[in-house]
């Protein structure tokens, strides 16, 4: 197969379909070669009579998220925005705080400032970290070497601060606090809008290539021939994929609107299963529905319990923070376990554990032999999400352009021009607002504002013009 | 395939090995599968007239490992004493310090001190944590969110019992001490005297069985179907394996025994390539030879030199360290990186970063479906050696055995009879010389006393009795 095709490339999800749209459209022969009975790798959506639609991995486009945008807008994919009009809740200890704009009322000045300090923290410390080589960051080692539990009680002096900042961590890299590196976390946010530093490569060569497009981890599953390199080696046994199962409960109606509540909750508490939930009733109102998120630790405790199981204790902590029984009476339920899945490993995306960035991470992108690297993992902007899965694919679609001769180095990397449909307008505009871990904040992690289903129209795409082979 | 065996074993290390052994003395069908050309795993024998014989992996037995010295025993495999007769040498910030016995002569008693405490309180620690399901410690979840080093941080006082405290994990578990959780740790380093618990298992059920005998990690490589349950899924991604380069310098003499010295040197300077260093002499006084190990960040770093640089690297720093230009001209060279090599992943062993052991670690051997889980990971006496190995293998064989109906449930854990070639006499005799962290704690937990060649012996009897399957 391997002299068929001037490219192949491992893996059917969002970067890998970009890598081979790319080089299809360049005039080159590409194949897919996908594990699973389906493409969109972390992003699928289900259809069924009950919910229409439901996208069960990747979902939210924002701001920012330029390639994504225009990827969705060439496929003629429509969008439309998450309903956060209404009254968002905070539950903490048990407690339920109802606010709207930026902030729980029910905080008190000290824990404010301890928010904000937080944040400015992680920007501060973030605007040090090279995009392109986190690295090479000043103090790349020392930040390394802690994990985001220590960062946070470095940084945080309330008790309430801590828990709003472990619920942060738990709900943008679906991992532990004290799992993942402080080097790691702030590079990774700090992407969410983050510039592009482009990234040398070396040159020569000419012949056949591979494009590997699964999460590092993944690429365990392949037997390479010769061995790896003993750095990749070791890196790819590295990066474990984030713990997380999307869960859907569908209601007759819309209760909580009746009350002005925009179904947006933050849940703190132990005993409750989601972290996070934004209302997913369809744009025309119909499809009533909450979507919420059991992260990291709770995945794994609440994964060997019966969906049935899932559903009741959800419901019953919904009924709980929002303050009626109309929870407790859904029409129906959907949910995905990620961590179940061999072909992802989890989702939403890789963690970097402590110490692993300086010592291993500059391989993450680095070509071996004629094989080049993309998936989101491989990212400078908005890695782990799917507009990261795109800049990942076309540039490694590029790195591989470039090395048949077909395009020069300096247009591997490309910036991409701003959405004109959703500009980049500032999500907050005081300076507090701006640096504040609030709703906003969760949101702007989950790359709010719009909801579309890429993989099925990437998905039909691939099939249409032939190139993907699934097993 | 899979009906003409009753038993696959995959992996044909120690510990499948050991478990293909047993099954097939017990009367049953039993087939290995090996993906490399040769068995043995971790360990490795290397014949060539410069050296006759040298174990690039594996390599060290002492008291208490029962199963190994039987097993040695029964293939008729000859050990012999390493020499440690003779001045030993520590090296820190550049100054050498040379002394016999247990501690280092230029240590004021503060440091003497400080050492003490933090052997004694590892022990302490360790003593609260069962060696069969360590995620059941009473302080489990608060262990398992600090690193080591946040763990040495807290107990030393003196920087130089830091950095001889950060040697000491380097060379037990091949990482740094800011990667792996203390829980894990604490449990690995108890497992070097531990206990045997036997460890509940179910009923039921007939038929055909697996035995993956591979590092968890590895099992990735194997394509489930159905998928594996959730948190195996994910804890396989979760064990990566440590990183260390086993190099052995040849020489025309022994030329450190005419200074007095045993060739044995803990090495803690930064810009030096080893960490630790034995004398590898045949025990008839033959081919002259120093073994050390190139450990965690110093392996991933010097992994992309060649032989020869790394070579002379060595080479200058046992120069400076023993302090004649003798080292400078070896004979020959040996080496092997096992961060390079596919089918092993790293060496000695898998280590648990922090927060793994709590939430994944409960799934290490637990039985899914019919494949049951050996490999020296799931030991529960020394875990990550060759003696683990045989134990894990042992058990995983008779718990398939049980599952057939041949034997009954409280055989499948079974202690070894104390070797009466080697008694397990007290290492060191006074409390306080029990307590150091001295050459002979670090000799302790590589096995010390002992040599052979276990991989080659198990593996010829392996092929004779025709049940390997090799790539």
């Amino acid at each position: 197969m391997s002299d068929k095709y001037d490219v192949i490339v491992i893996g059917g999800g969002i970067s890998g379909l970009s890598a081979a749209k790319l080089l299809h459209e360049s005039g080159l022969s590409v194949v897919v070669l996908e594990a699973r009975d389906r493409v969109g790798g972390r992003t699928h959506t289900i259809r069924n009579k009950e919910t229409k639609y439901v996208d069960v991995g990747g979902a939210y486009v924002g701001p920012t998220q330029n390639r994504l945008l225009r990827m969705a807008k060439e496929l003629g994919i429509e969008t439309y925005k998450v309903n956060v009009d209404g009254i968002l809740i905070q539950c903490d200890k048990g407690k339920t705080n109802k606010f709207r704009g930026a902030l729980p009322t029910a905080y008190n000045p000290l824990i404010y400032l301890d928010y904000n300090n937080f944040m400015r923290t992680m920007d501060q410390w973030g605007s040090e970290i090279p995009a392109d080589a986190p690295w090479k960051a000043p103090h790349a080692v020392e930040w390394d070497r802690i994990s985001m539990e220590q960062f946070i009680n470095k940084v945080c002096w309330t008790s309430t601060a801590r828990r709003f900042a472990e619920l942060f961590v738990n709900l943008v890299i679906t991992a532990e606090t004290h799992q993942v590196s402080t080097l790691w976390f702030l590079w990774y946010v700090k992407l969410c809008g983050g510039t592009v530093r482009v990234f040398s490569t070396d040159n020569g060569g000419q012949g056949k290539y591979v494009i590997s497009a699964v999460p590092p981890i993944l690429s365990t599953k392949i037997h390479f021939k010769p061995d790896l390199p003993a750095v990749r080696n070791q890196l790819i046994q590295r990066l474990p994929m984030g713990s997380v199962i999307k869960c859907m409960v569908y209601y007759k109606e819309a209760f909580w609107r009746k009350k002005g509540y925009c179904a947006c909750m933050m849940i703190e508490d132990e005993d409750k299963p989601i972290g996070f939930t934004l209302d997913d009733t369809k744009p025309d109102g119909s499809v009533p529905a909450i979507i919420g998120f059991i992260l990291s630790r709770k995945a794994t405790a609440l994964s060997n319990l019966s969906k049935e199981e899932r559903k009741k204790k959800i419901c019953e902590s919904y009924a709980k923070v929002l303050g009626t029984d109309e929870a407790l009476h859904p029409v129906h339920y959907e949910e995905k376990d990620w961590s179940k899945e061999q072909y992802s490993g989890g989702c939403y995306t890789a963690y970097f554990p402590p110490g692993i960035m300086t010592q291993f991470g500059s391989a993450i992108r680095q070509p071996v032999g004629k094989i080049y690297f993309a998936g989101t993992e491989t990212a400078t902007e908005w890695s782990g999400y799917m507009e990261g899965a795109i800049q990942a694919g076309e540039r490694a679609a590029r790195e591989v352009m470039f090395k048949m001769g077909l395009i020069a180095h300096d247009e591997i990397w490309k910036d991409e021009p701003e959405s004109k449909d959703v500009p980049a307008i500032p999500i907050t505009t005081t300076f507090l607002e701006r640096n504040l871990p609030s709703a906003q904040g969760f949101l702007r992690f989950i790359g709010y504002s719009f909801i579309f289903s890429t993989s099925a129209a990437l998905g039909y795409f691939a099939m249409k013009k032939g190139y993907v082979t699934l097993k």
